[in-house]
């Protein structure tokens, strides 16, 4: 049975509200999910929260049944008022239901390239919005998973985690240096595909190889000419009004949905 | 020259912050755009600001000609402390400019469906940045401009204005309700094309009809049973992860850059 807790000040509820710090997060090696629907799903791949906060009253039977398994997996549960868990989740509209999750800390050698055709590197991102969109959009490619070089947006943010909308939980994510990314890609197979306003190469026309490693640029400055040259591949997404740029999630999900298009 | 203002109770200053509120944005007729770069893609398009805020002291030259340029056209034009801009544009990095733009109220009376091949209509979205960034991606697919139908978001608030990245100023925004859209979309050549989860019929297969109309549906719900039973065509992204939909930003540009593809 969770705990039930009223108070603003009592230590796991400020544990929990901290974490919304990128300091605190990578403290404890925790992030924060919120939302049935997440966690539900979070569950469904085999994963608890070590630490979970319910609303108070009845449960939703799933909610109930999330924290039940999480108690009997050694997590700590409280329950509280709304307006903590408003607090916690930074929104008006409180979830029922919100957890702290381990950070796996996965390096490159966890990474099996060949258990997907398709894998996303992104470079230097900034906004943690972004990032949680192409974790969503490598889930629904079927993409291996997000490999995140130099400086980057915190993945586990709460923006991320949201924007995700559960992919945190099933893709994977590394986090590495660019030479360390490099050395690791030319160890094995793997074609290096960036965008670039650079090539009249037609983003419609290859049929690009497996795996396919796309790689996306800074939403300001989009890839670096040293790092365009390392590409086995620059293609260019033609652009018919004013603009000459698309948001960085956007543009991954184009070039990811048109890798695999070319593949059938 | 910019009258100096150093308070934040200037009725100029409180005016223009006030326009964070979409009440007051309506009211005035008025909305924000902010950043040199936003509003200089304004100017090149012919559009001026009805009221300019710049940083105090010396300006860039181009920030400096755009003030210049709505000043001689009637427009009041202030500077201001960084802190003042600050509080402006609800960023900590203030930008060098920020100013008032009249909203461009048109109806469906005022679009020419034979000046482009797609068009964007979303339905009920409440995403601000979502809008913004189909603005954006609707700019460089060439679209016409975007039709809001039902209860949307408001395209005018500074997260969808940002997020737009200067097409707010080069797409044709129009509001209206789903009948009054229908009526007219019936009145000429059009194909209203969906993407559902109903169909088996893949969004990779047509050559779509031109103009086409590519109906997004809201963030949660997608679209209602009777909007897509309105559709002249739907058909489906195939997902090969676990998640069964993408960010509606997302499917909106997979969708729109695939049927211009089916046209080359």
């Amino acid at each position: 049975m969770p705990r039930h807790i009223t108070s603003f000040s009592n230590d796991t509820v400020k544990f929990l509200r901290s974490l919304r710090d990128k300091k605190a997060r990578r403290q404890a090696g925790l992030f924060l999910a919120e939302g049935l629907r997440i966690m539900a799903e979070a569950r469904d791949a085999g994963i608890l929260p070590a630490v979970v906060a319910c609303a108070e009253g009845e449960l939703h039977p799933l909610a109930a049944e999330i924290v039940e398994q999480a108690e009997a997996a050694g997590a700590e549960a409280i329950s509280v008022p709304d307006e903590i868990l408003a607090k916690m989740s930074g929104k008006d509209n409180p979830p029922l239901l919100l957890g702290a999750y381990r950070q796996p800390r996965l390096g490159l050698a966890d990474l099996d390239r060949s258990a997907s055709d398709l894998w996303i590197v992104a470079e230097k991102l900034r906004d943690p919005g972004n990032i949680g969109t192409i974790l969503r959009t490598g889930d629904a490619v079927g993409a291996g998973g997000l490999i995140l070089v130099d400086d980057s947006a915190d993945p586990f943010s709460v923006e991320a985690v949201r924007a995700s909308m559960g992919a945190i939980f099933t893709q994977k994510i590394v986090h590495v240096p660019w030479t360390e990314f490099l050395a690791w890609l030319r160890a094995g197979p793997g074609q290096l595909v960036g965008t670039s306003l650079q090539t009249d190469h037609d983003y419609l026309a290859p049929t690009y190889d497996k795996p396919c490693f796309l790689m996306v640029g800074n939403e300001q400055a989009g890839l670096p000419e040293d790092y365009e040259a390392e590409c086995d591949l620059l293609v260019k997404i033609p652009m018919h009004g004013r603009a000459d740029s698309l948001n960085a999630a956007v543009a991954t999900a184009i070039m990811a949905f048109q890798i695999r298009a070319s593949w059938r």
